[in-house]
């Protein structure tokens, strides 16, 4: 049964041979087994694994543990009629347990955090929603904005969450608001206890398509943006389009460029979606079903758009959730944006910086003969259609420069460029010349710096 | 290939058919693709899964994503002499990766907080180290102690790691000292980035066997402990016994406390090992190594019984790094001690007020008939050898029952009490009752109260 591993690895700096152990279950206790035993599913052995070796200095252990995260994102409409459970048992996976809970005639309690915008236009709503389910509840109204985006935030939520005598094994905290919100009620939920789980409720298309998807949390630390946080994803996200109704066109815009970045990035149906239905979207503000005053020619554009913006994210974001593969195509329009969106806070939105950000790659694309003139002129035209701004005078060479240095500090000496070499296709790049960075920047901005909209 | 499974699971309260879907890598981009494909190891095929399903409200996905986590434990010897290079590059487990390093003219860099006590004590000797390893590196001395233990020091950590300009990729942050450091620098870099590597040097007893070996990390919050935190293991913990030769008696007791405790839940052999050897341990400070001046008779006493007591506790540590399964072996002597620690802050050591708890809950097994007198007798008389308390007036049965209360509320309404059986044996009971914990409290204040250690 032994099994006697020469990993070649090296631990003290000699190379040794390890031991592997399984670990299996005797009763109440955990006991290292020698090599490898795989019936994990009958609960008796774990996935886990420890290898032990010797070395001059005395033994070593490398301990290798998997964790599973799973968690929900779920489309549901009126999310606050009280006919309609999902806010409240939503998250719940077994269906015993639901039954359960369904027919316990204990109230449920529930710790929300709105953030202040959401809450003057709907926490009247959510207190009718939460009295007629019986709910013992606690809505913490916060001013979720960027400048706000802290750790103070998080004690803030904390204190309260503490005061509610929250109880993290049946009473998810709910945060409802735009990405802001959610990132910083998904660090106090990842803090407290060591792991409440927490459900995010998204009022922006910006959240809706982006925060509530992955696994990120996170708050704004010495002037850099989302310095800290922690990789904890929320038990469900509960996503309903009727939130956009009170949001500004400017904010459709907003969420459209993080929409349109996957679609540049590997999905060539959702870009022509854009392309065509971009000024409906804007106009019904995603409120169309496909039928009725909005319907005909554009038809299902904001239901398929929306969901196919998610599910392309899901798909580069599970395999991924800890960020531990650099080259990530979700990064598109993130290289200089952070830079440039807390520079000029509160001036640009999150999208806002990410489209200029992409407008200018578009040109580092052409420059190096990836792109052809025809596809960056589909791309730009979009993104003027989407009312995105292509171009900033804040954004500048020595910002671009900049950012470069700090991307290969921070992923190990290579720039993992995004850049689209077609339409709903791209690839990593790791070779961009400072010469091309330059040209391109040049071009850019004779072409998009006299015309654009700049909002300044 | 496809393959829809009815999982009779519940989304929106309906159960609905849900199809699975696998991930494989398709150029630089992760693609959906019906049914399960399992050829992990060749790196086209994600471990994650994305199932989905339509509900009549619109669609929704479900995120299996596992995440492994892999961090050692090891055993060195005088860490900070300059010929040993284990605490700038143990930590790298891949050979070439090590080599280019060591062959590498550039310096490295590295942060490294200290507790004050220990800084004194140390940072010459540590300066000395890097300097003739050519470090570029920042030490920051903190009073790390309970009281101490809050965001306000985390916060600290982090202004000044910022200031450091520390890469993550390349750059662990190392905390050298007791639990609360250990703690307070895990947490710190939990945050930093969203996961910042950190190496864990324990200087006491106490974090040598219990903090330095699992994932956890933490602040104290509304007096409450541990009540912030994170479940992120450092990417290595370096064990050298010569820092206890600094430490106090006491603290030795302290640190043979918790290997008292997986003695009692596992491990007989190092029951007897503790019971014979213990004062010799004490006298000794765990500073032999079978030869010698203090060999004999003792022999490999402190090896083998530090050895013995992390191997147990990774053994059950590792299959439950999340801390998911709520039957922990490893709770004993936790279940009233928090309380007991924070009210009498700072009179009670963690692992003295572990000990009280343990006394305690020793007589409550008693009382149940799960342990003989004779094995109770034993257990207390090495509590005793081991110098630690086994009585305090401030456990009263008000604090148990406060306790208790606080266990069901946060372990799914069960007390999950481990209590041993025999010596080296335990089992998780539910059911004891509130006669059994009052008239076990009596006895116990009867036979200990009065002739008891108590710290005052």
């Amino acid at each position: 049964m032994g099994k006697t591993l020469n990993l070649g690895d090296a631990v003290n700096g000699s190379t040794e041979s390890k031991t592997e152990f399984s670990l299996l279950r005797v009763d109440n206790t955990w006991r290292c087994k020698m090599g490898t035993c795989s019936n994990h599913g009958r609960g008796n052995v774990s996935a886990a694994k420890i290898f032990e070796s010797v070395t001059e200095r005395g033994s070593s252990w490398t301990v290798v543990s998997p964790i599973v995260f799973t968690y929900q994102v779920v489309e549901t409409q009126c999310l606050l009629d009280p006919s309609n459970d999902t806010l409240l048992l939503g998250h719940i996976r077994d269906t015993r347990q639901l039954e359960e809970l369904r027919n316990n005639p204990k109230p449920l309690r529930r710790f929300v955090v709105m953030d202040q915008v959401v809450y003057n236009l709907y926490a009247a709503k959510l207190r009718d929603y939460l009295e007629a389910r019986h709910v013992v509840y606690s809505i913490l109204p916060l001013p979720t904005t960027e400048e706000n985006k802290s750790m103070e935030l998080v004690m803030k939520i904390l204190d309260e969450v503490h005061k509610f005598s929250l109880d993290r094994r049946g009473e998810p905290i709910i945060a409802i608001g735009g990405g802001v919100c959610l990132d910083i009620v998904g660090l106090a939920a990842s803090l407290y206890r060591r792991r409440t789980p927490y459900i995010r409720v998204p009022t922006t298309l910006l959240s809706y398509v982006d925060a509530s998807v992955g696994a990120k949390t996170g708050v704004n630390f010495a002037s850099c943006k989302n310095k800290l946080g922690s990789y904890v994803p929320p038990v469900a996200t509960f996503l309903d389009r009727s939130f956009f109704q009170t949001i500004s066109r400017r904010q459709i815009s907003n969420g459209l460029a993080e929409m349109l970045k996957m679609a540049l990035m590997k999905h060539r149906e959702l870009f022509e979606l854009l392309e065509t239905h971009g000024p409906f979207l804007l106009d019904t503000k995603f409120q169309s079903e496909g039928s009725g005053k909005y319907g005909g020619k554009h038809g299902k554009a904001a239901v398929t758009s929306s969901r196919m913006a998610i599910k392309s994210m899901l798909e580069e974001l599970a395999p991924n959730l800890w960020e531990d593969e650099l080259n990530r195509l979700v990064d598109f329009g993130h290289l200089i944006s952070p830079e440039l969106e807390m520079e000029v806070l509160p001036t640009l939105l999150h999208g806002e910086a990410v489209n200029i950000d992409m407008s200018y790659m578009v040109y580092v694309s052409r420059e190096r003969g990836l792109l052809t003139e025809g596809d960056k002129l589909r791309i730009i035209g979009c993104m003027e259609g989407l009312e995105l701004p292509v171009w900033h005078p804040d954004f500048t060479m020595e910002m671009v420069n900049r950012s470069f240095q700090n991307r290969l500090k921070h992923s190990g000496g290579l720039a993992r460029m995004p850049l689209p070499i077609s339409l709903g296709r791209a690839d990593i790049f790791n070779d961009t010349t400072d010469e091309v960075l330059c040209k391109a920047f040049k071009k850019w901005c004779d072409e998009l710096g006299t015309s654009s909209k700049t909002l300044i």
